[in-house]
């Protein structure tokens, strides 16, 4: 029934996608979009997309399924350009990190009986750098591919089929879907993902003050530094937007670890470090 | 020239001692000995160790080479002990992860010319888990083994020569080795290996409260989760002893990573973050 799919945005997530609807069998048309001319030339070369579009709207007209791969800003930039353009004939879904304004985003301009279907996406996937060069068809194998759709939203049920079907390619290409709202989507994601990320991030900046002018200390730690650290890779670009929009959330659980991590230093020689430690081999052990 | 080590402590670090003495073709006898019989017949079994020791200090009497595999306290104990029973014609080493207690207690008990020599040393391998049955002939491919000999010690010739024959060892089971001042050692590891660790501890602890009722939510974290909460599973049996013994260094460490995940929280939304996140880049780039 998907017979045509605009990819806009041919980096790592978007690159990935067309990879692995390839290698889960679809067979229609993928047209792809970057902002970068290099990033789609890319994404073609390693057959991700099996065209370039010069025109991102004109891309999503003549497509069934518009995947939106972009940060979040730009996101809600081309939700607001392409909700006039298109109808019950089309579904526009993205992999935005956070969802509470997207999804406001998507009841206010879509996902009526006239317009075209929205469905808010978020793959728990990705990789400490970006690009169609990392592109990979089995980034999304085992990850949990979240949806923060409005079960209450009036769409046609030509729009309601599409987004049944791209559901359905979502399991295809190995991932497992589950729904929440979009508020509990925010929050949830602030623990499980943007803590772990500042937090690696704000480690490895101190780390690079502290240590960063004797390289080959940095060998010293093994496998435990390099994992706790392989974040802090991670692109200002991706996570400003982010940072934005998740505020918060964000913020209050930081001053959550920050609290943890005094009282954990305040009992470096007393049995409270004991409850700690056994309170933690709990999170690996459920 | 060495051709009997005595292994005392077969968990993970020493069984993995035993295998990787083997696979680099070393000839000679391996006993072990460990506090719980299980785990020494878990050594055995997996090849790891010869024979099993009743007693670890005749063990030791009837070796070249002593190589002490558990943790600070317990070293320290077995260095008291075996400091009178030993002479020039014998070595002990160990593994334990911070080294200005057991460098001082070797200086105090070790290294004249009328008793054993003592290398303290510190493989900065490991895994979250322990025990013999994790043993691994690999574990130290490619580490660094970190030494803090006193170079001024005065050791019998004989003695020197052992010295001198482990760390060929050392080499010979993959290791990269590193000599440091015991003070500088307990600084640097504090940085890259014990903030690290508590950090993990304190991030695992805090998400099992927020999160870890809905088990199915953990999930729902990628790759970066799962790797920035994996030393969660490490036991406090093993860190209580680096808690007390680099107390004042992990603690100056924790520290300066609260104020930074401070400062990052209060400029979620400014150029700051950017700062942050250019700072963290560099430590993985270089």
């Amino acid at each position: 029934m998907i017979e045509r799919i605009a990819i806009l945005g041919t980096g790592l997530l978007g690159a990935s996608a067309g990879l692995a609807l390839r290698a889960a069998g679809f067979r229609g048309s993928i047209v792809g979009w970057n902002r970068g001319a290099e990033g789609a030339q890319t994404a073609l070369a390693a057959g991700a997309v099996d065209s370039i579009a010069t025109d991102p709207l004109q891309a999503a007209r003549e497509s069934q399924v518009v995947l939106l791969c972009m940060p979040i800003y730009a996101t809600l930039d081309f939700m607001e350009k392409l909700a006039p353009l298109l109808g019950p004939e089309h579904l526009v879904t993205d992999v935005g990190s956070t969802k509470a304004q997207i999804s406001a985003a998507a009841a206010r301009l879509f996902n009526t009986p006239e317009r075209a279907a929205f469905l808010p996406g978020h793959p728990m996937a990705g990789k400490e750098r970006g690009g169609a060069a990392l592109g990979d068809a089995d980034l999304f194998r085992g990850a949990v591919w979240l949806f923060t759709d409005d079960p209450d939203c009036k769409r046609s049920p030509h729009s309601a089929e599409l987004v049944k079907g791209w559901r359905e390619w979502v399991v295809a290409i190995g991932s497992r879907t589950l729904d929440l709202d979009p508020a509990r989507h925010d929050e949830l994601v602030a623990w499980v993902s943007h803590l772990p990320q500042f937090v690696a991030t704000a480690l490895s900046a101190l780390l690079q003050e502290e240590v960063g002018d004797a390289p080959e200390l940095k060998d010293v730690g093994g496998r435990g530094l390099r994992e706790m650290t392989r974040l802090g890779a991670s692109p200002y670009s991706m996570w400003r937007d982010i940072a934005y929009t998740n505020t918060e959330a964000v913020a209050m659980a930081l001053q959550k670890l920050e609290q943890r991590l005094a009282h954990l230093r305040e009992n470096l020689r007393t049995p409270e470090l004991r409850d700690e430690f056994e309170q933690a081999n709990r999170f690996r052990r459920e």
